[in-house]
């Protein structure tokens, strides 16, 4: 994937930049030397590497605000970061940008039952949101994978969702406010605690824009109420067609079970050999949770399992007890590092409208064999959000580049079957070039219209989103 | 209200004008004989008129595409207009514009239960959505109390809620793709039948944006199964603050009713006088309603019953049967027609947090003995979306001023507390100058920087949303 040069000239200038974020910032919150900004050249697309010109660290809206207003002034580009755990490159610096860093930011600012919100500072990860306010039995409903690491800042950016987002929806159905920095340094308040805004859905608009549009240092989150209670079912089905079927017929009949999972041989296989679940050996699995009262849950399930039995399961087993559960999950949760003990894998991310799950998994299996790459699908089938992991070997020249080629492959079949480029990973840099492929060129000129108006000069995490030559066109206009 | 002087050059335009809209539609779809444009003089906000220049009534996108592209030459303003139900003037011609109107496109274009999706036409009414899916047991869930006349196109401009809308949100939850015709005459689509967008979330942006970025000429919607049952359950007390104590309490218990309705004495008194629901002689009274099967049913009512119960209520009635819940409905779904019976009333729409409902109800009567103007309140507590109608004589001299003023003290109100000017209605002209109550000046440009992006004329849906001066300056420039 290839990156910008870098502008000599504010290379040279690094040093006044130091010196100019040294005033507004304490000591330990610039970082400049080589040692130390290696901590920052990636991301969890490990593919890619760069160290950025240098990293800071403030501590709130102010020293956001501060840092914002030097680097607009220099013109120098700024690479929001808030954990690192993006996917698709999306905290991924260039060599001349600085990384804005919100890790200190992680205070609890306010937590108000009475409307079921929670006000954070950005920096906060995703699961000490749920902590903060767990004793009175509330929780944040986005889990991304990720969540134990990851910060609100990049699940804001990237409007992240997680196995649980089939009932809880995504980041965006769960973001009420947001204090937002402009690239100019201005700080502008989005949202609130309430119902619908007035005037143009700006909340919206920020939600899964890629820190491209502002810093976002401050969020008002809707908590909920926990769920009495939880059961998960296992299936196992003889076909990727089959399971697929279930899950089209489960969303149809108008349940809502809080996650279907889907895993298919490749991992199933892996995940057994790493983690010892207890999954039986088939082509298709599925992991439906229902949740609510035991009643609820009865009721649910007994719908869902008369779908399921009509499919002729392999396996059919319904949780028990909280280890059941548990094992259940484990597998799952494995599934990813399992993949990466065997393999270097990519992972990739689209949705698809979920009638299309049976078409789209033969196809990739098809291709696959024409590819010479194997891949293994492990995903959130509920709402059509697959994760193909394609294996290569990152020592052997040129599978790298064919992984990359076959990953955008996969993208556009989602594309044509009327799905999306992304689910929850965002554009990034991983798929900046496939943006011509889900948009016409007028389209993604009003998107880039809109990146004008909150950020003319185009510094606000470059070299993102848009294709790297249009974002140099338009960086230079 | 104040509305911007004509263009007397447009004016003198207007048989160019028809003659060019009557090349690219047929002869029946081109109104612009003064008698015929009086049917477009005004909305549902029915205290202000204006005959627009012209109307046309376009069948399909093309056709739309092409009149915007004869108004973009000539710089004539368009307003679109769903079915003139906006109660926020959202749809109101200046004499100079021409009216969009989609009332001719209300086809079904798919529907496709497995996707649980349908495309239409926007002119489609919001209650022949759900018509068109309800053989399947499906429905399409925000319910405007207009729903019956409401076009899908007006839904999607303002971002339409409705009474059931605390369980499934308002539109932009509940929509998941457009085609929009820009004022440039280019037809962009955005979104689709899928989870996220890739880029950035334009359809979030365009819902709510109140026809003035584009005129949206199809939609694809979430459908919804169909609930097994519902049941309301009527609760009287003695105070504002104790049932606005039990609408806060409900809601931080975590039990998620479909809607919790309010109605205050002014309201119960005139609508028992209407519609003979049976309502008690209460102070305050709340519709709770649950949905599900018996099982989660009694399960939710069990909790809301005790909280209702440590209030001390003076009314507490289950309904036992279809009849009983019909009775409990009626009332409510009569209270804007019985007020209306007794008096002129002006409907305020704004949003506050739920906790904050006691206060601004006691504040509310507090001004009301300061305007002289007596106030019913009658609207959706669970989301805090309140809707308080000030009664006033509209053959008194100066009254609706005073309405006029007393309504804007009541939205700041909201602000203040932490709220917003709208909660589903819109800004439209009604509270275009309470725009700069709600925003720093910093906020509100950025909104008009996007609407720069989409219409640099600002020709779509002219002297709304934005403070007059605002919107002249813009559009001179």
């Amino acid at each position: 994937m290839q990156m910008p040069e870098p502008d000599a000239q504010l290379m040279a200038r690094k040093p006044e930049l130091v010196t100019r974020l040294r005033e507004v910032l304490p000591d330990d919150a610039v970082i400049f030397e080589e040692a130390e900004t290696r901590a920052y050249e990636c991301d969890a697309l490990t593919a890619y590497r760069c160290p950025p010109l240098a990293a800071v660290l403030p501590s709130n809206t102010e020293e956001v605000a501060a840092v914002l207003r030097i680097c607009h002034e220099m013109g120098v580009p700024v690479v929001p970061r808030g954990a690192g755990t993006s996917l698709a490159g999306g905290s991924l610096p260039t060599a001349d940008s600085l990384i804005l860093g919100v890790a200190r930011m992680n205070e609890v600012l306010d937590v108000d039952y009475d409307n079921r919100s929670i006000r954070v500072q950005t920096g906060r990860t995703n699961l000490s949101v749920s902590g903060a306010v767990e004793e009175e039995e509330f929780f944040y409903a986005p889990d991304p994978s990720s969540q134990l690491a990851c910060a609100i800042a990049g699940n804001i950016a990237m409007n992240s969702g997680g196995a649980h987002c089939l009932k809880y929806g995504v980041t965006t159905n769960n973001l009420l406010g947001v204090t937002m920095v402009t690239m100019q340094g201005d700080v502008i308040e989005i949202g609130g605690a309430h119902l619908d805004a007035a005037g143009y859905d700006l909340l919206g608009l920020i939600c899964g824009s890629e820190g491209q549009l502002g810093v976002v240092t401050e969020a008002t989150l809707r908590i909920l109420r926990k769920p009495e209670g939880a059961r998960p079912v296992l299936m196992g089905y003889d076909s990727n067609e089959v399971a697929g079927q279930v899950v089209s017929d489960i969303i149809k009949a108008g349940v809502l079970p809080v996650a279907i999972e889907f895993m298919d041989r490749p991992c199933i296989r892996a995940t057994e050999a790493f983690a010892g679940a207890g999954y039986p050996d088939c082509e298709a699995l599925l992991i439906v949770e229902v949740e609510g009262s035991d009643a609820e849950i009865d009721e649910q399930l007994g719908v869902i399992l008369q779908i399921a039995r009509k499919h002729n399961p392999v396996e059919l087993r319904e949780s028990g007890s909280a280890e059941e559960s548990a094992k259940i999950w484990l597998g799952r949760k494995s599934a990813f590092g399992a993949m990466g003990q065997i393999n270097d894998y990519m992972c990739l991310d689209g949705t698809i409208p979920v009638s299309q799950l049976p078409y789209v998994l033969r196809r990739i299996g098809e291709m696959s064999k024409e590819y010479g790459l194997d891949v293994g699908n492990v995903f959130h089938a509920g709402d059509g959000n697959m994760h193909p992991l394609i294996l290569f070997d990152a020592n052997k020249p040129g599978d790298l580049e064919l992984c990359e080629a076959f990953g955008a492959d996969i993208l556009r079949l989602c594309v044509e079957v009327g799905g999306c480029l992304t689910g929850e990973h965002g554009v990034g840099i991983e798929k900046r070039d496939l943006m011509v492929d889900q948009f016409a060129p007028d389209d993604l000129e009003i998107q880039m219209a809109v990146k004008d108006v909150f950020d003319p000069a185009w510094l606000l995490n470059p070299a993102k989103v848009f294709p790297l030559e249009a974002s140099a066109e338009r960086r230079a206009a």
